[in-house]
């Protein structure tokens, strides 16, 4: 065998996707296994507009394992990271010891080189910890030959990565078990079960950078009461009516329990002692702006949810998308020019009537809005198979154009 | 008799204060009556910086019951002020049936004129309807004679006017009767019992008008699941621990638990459908500077209460005034010159360490606050003697410098 065949990498690129929380996940009752006080549930956003790409490599002739973040090589040794990847090769090895033939026996012994990014800038806001768990963990999980249920894993990394494992419509069942075992997230509809649902991420202009979801977490399962009671005895019930609104493909019963669940979220951020604040001015705006748009047509055509930030995602049909986003531009004056304004999928022309600008009757906030993304729910994690797009390079090392 | 002695108007003039809630009052269980969903605490403020002043006048020559407001005449038919005039009437008869002698039975059939004036901006977003009508029933009940428990009977003008009939810190006890008798207030302890506490109201720029307090407890009560469990589960305990902490004259337990009560309170808002906001960015930058403020010194020195707007109102004691309002100087640059920024009590100066500016590190926001009101805790309701106070003059009607 001529070493060049010996020492070649063993190398997979998947993708994985953003998702959106309408039922939020706040708190944790085991920080190390990462284990929820309540169920959640989430909407997948589509890899087009916001994905983590990932590479991993395995080869004899790697000294160590390695990870680059965004082009920068970071702390192979943090914790989180170190969770997942020792989950990973324990099933690998507990395969190949069950004797499972799928299992590459031959690269659990060699070192692993990591390299991922993610197409959207982490100013953005998202939680891009969520995508770029799952697609580790899933990049992992097809390196080293492992199938089957891999959410606990990538819950071990960052909660919310659980529910990035599948596409559509996701719940992360909270569990009972104190291992962890049954903490799991579970497909409630495939993306392609509620095809006119659209997506707006708005984007607000940061005033400064927010408490940490990690460490404000905490801060609230210590010391907020009404969060405890929120996860007792709010959020089961909540489940529930959620997963029905999404089976029926009811807008108004989504939309109005995504809201009510986004303010129940910061209301116990607000409750925490010192209170956490995600919520700006710009969020307020539209907030605002919302209610009184669905006001004015006397039903509920949009929703908005927000996670530890500022910025505002928007659910609505695709029928009231065109109009919608003339409101947003109305009422957030952009700084750049239009085109510029709005990323992602294609957003038809539409008029504003004045009626509807009176009846809204905000003061214009300048600037209040960087840029928005319009996407839609979108599928799970996925393998690509075009080697061209490997973001290691056959040296094991990221390739210059990352 | 002379006819000019017939008709010679009786004349009272009272001054009542405004109170400051340090455990909130939101939700009614009956809207007529007024009757609170928890008890509550607050603190009196002196009426040196902010007092009503009413004068009411019976006289056999006045043809109807009228009411003049901060200079305008208003409807005197608004039920709640109907309420009051209702029920110290009624009290009056019951006395003079009963045979009291106090009772100015020739003044029962008369016409009541009242004449009402603040001694501070309606803008300062202070409640002024708790003075108001505090000072409204304690001046109907000295014009008819009547004496004893009053509070009930302000309660059912304005729910927080019962704290404003008893001086230092008060509580109203919710109470469990259908009919509301046992809905009282109650002073814990006289304003003389903690001389060292000192108040500061940081009147903020107001972006926009608030959703007034009347309709935003009702949405709470019918849509916050939060807000329930607070007045039934949260409250009672919190009740106990602050009267506690009032009467050992424990700064650090007031404080804490006066911030957590108010956080909790807006969290309630937020928790309401649609959301209510009242806190804005400054409110925010005031919570902010407080706790870092705190956490430079490492012990509880300043507390923060919001009502339903966006000024703060300021605990802490005497000694640390100084220092404090410096803090609250650099990280608010005033619009105005230094001298009208503060209002009320003397502030001695004081100098600001880089160390203490560097350690609470955050922007300077320009003009946030508009100015401050420094005062501590004062006395209930009092009559004033001296008849050239009087707000009415001898034909009934307005004097003219009002």
């Amino acid at each position: 065998m001529p070493e060049d065949s010996v020492d070649k990498p063993n190398v997979v690129t998947c993708t994985a996707p953003v998702n959106i929380a309408v039922i939020k996940y706040w708190g944790k009752r085991n920080e190390e296994l990462i284990l929820p006080i309540n169920s959640s549930l989430s909407v997948t956003l589509h890899q087009d507009q916001l994905k983590t790409t990932t590479t991993a490599a395995t080869s004899r002739s790697f000294q160590e394992d390695r990870i680059w973040l965004n082009g920068k090589e970071e702390d192979i040794t943090h914790p989180r990271l170190q969770s997942c990847l020792r989950e990973i090769r324990r099933l690998a090895r507990k395969r190949r010891n069950d004797g499972d033939p799928g299992v590459e026996s031959t690269c659990l012994s060699h070192k692993v080189h990591i390299c991922s990014v993610n197409n959207f800038p982490t100013a953005a806001g998202l939680a891009s910890s969520a995508a770029g768990f799952a697609c580790l963990v899933y990049t992992l999980a097809r390196v080293f030959g492992v199938e089957g249920e891999l959410s606990a894993i990538a819950r071990q990394g960052s909660g919310s990565a659980c529910r990035s494992m599948y596409g559509g419509f996701v719940q992360w069942i909270m569990g009972q078990q104190d291992d962890g075992k049954d903490s799991l997230a579970q497909q409630v509809a495939p993306e392609t079960h509620w095809p006119e649902l659209r997506i707006l991420v708005l984007v607000a202009s940061a005033e400064r950078k927010p408490v940490g979801s990690t460490s404000g977490m905490q801060t609230s399962v210590q010391t907020s009461c009404l969060l405890k009671h929120r996860a007792d005895s709010v959020v089961p019930g909540r489940m529930v009516e959620m997963i029905e609104a999404v089976q029926r493909k009811d807008f108004p019963a989504f939309a109005e329990l995504t809201m009510k669940d986004s303010n129940q979220f910061h209301a116990t951020c607000l409750d925490t002692y010192p209170p956490i604040f995600y919520l700006s001015s710009v969020s307020h705006q539209v907030i605002n702006l919302v209610h009184r748009y669905n006001s004015h047509y006397g039903e509920t055509r949009v929703a908005y949810t927000f996670d530890a930030g500022p910025n505002a995602v928007i659910f609505t049909l695709q029928q009231h998308v065109p109009e919608f986003v003339q409101v947003v531009q109305h009422f957030f004056p952009p700084e750049t020019n239009g085109g510029q304004f709005i990323k992602g999928l294609q957003v038809a022309p539409a008029a504003l009537s004045d009626e509807l600008k009176q009846s809204i009757g905000l003061e214009p906030m300048s600037k209040g809005i960087r840029y928005m993304i319009y996407t839609k729910a979108g599928p799970g994690p996925y393998v690509v198979e075009d080697p061209a797009q490997h973001l290691l390079g056959s040296d094991g090392l990221p390739k210059k154009t990352v």
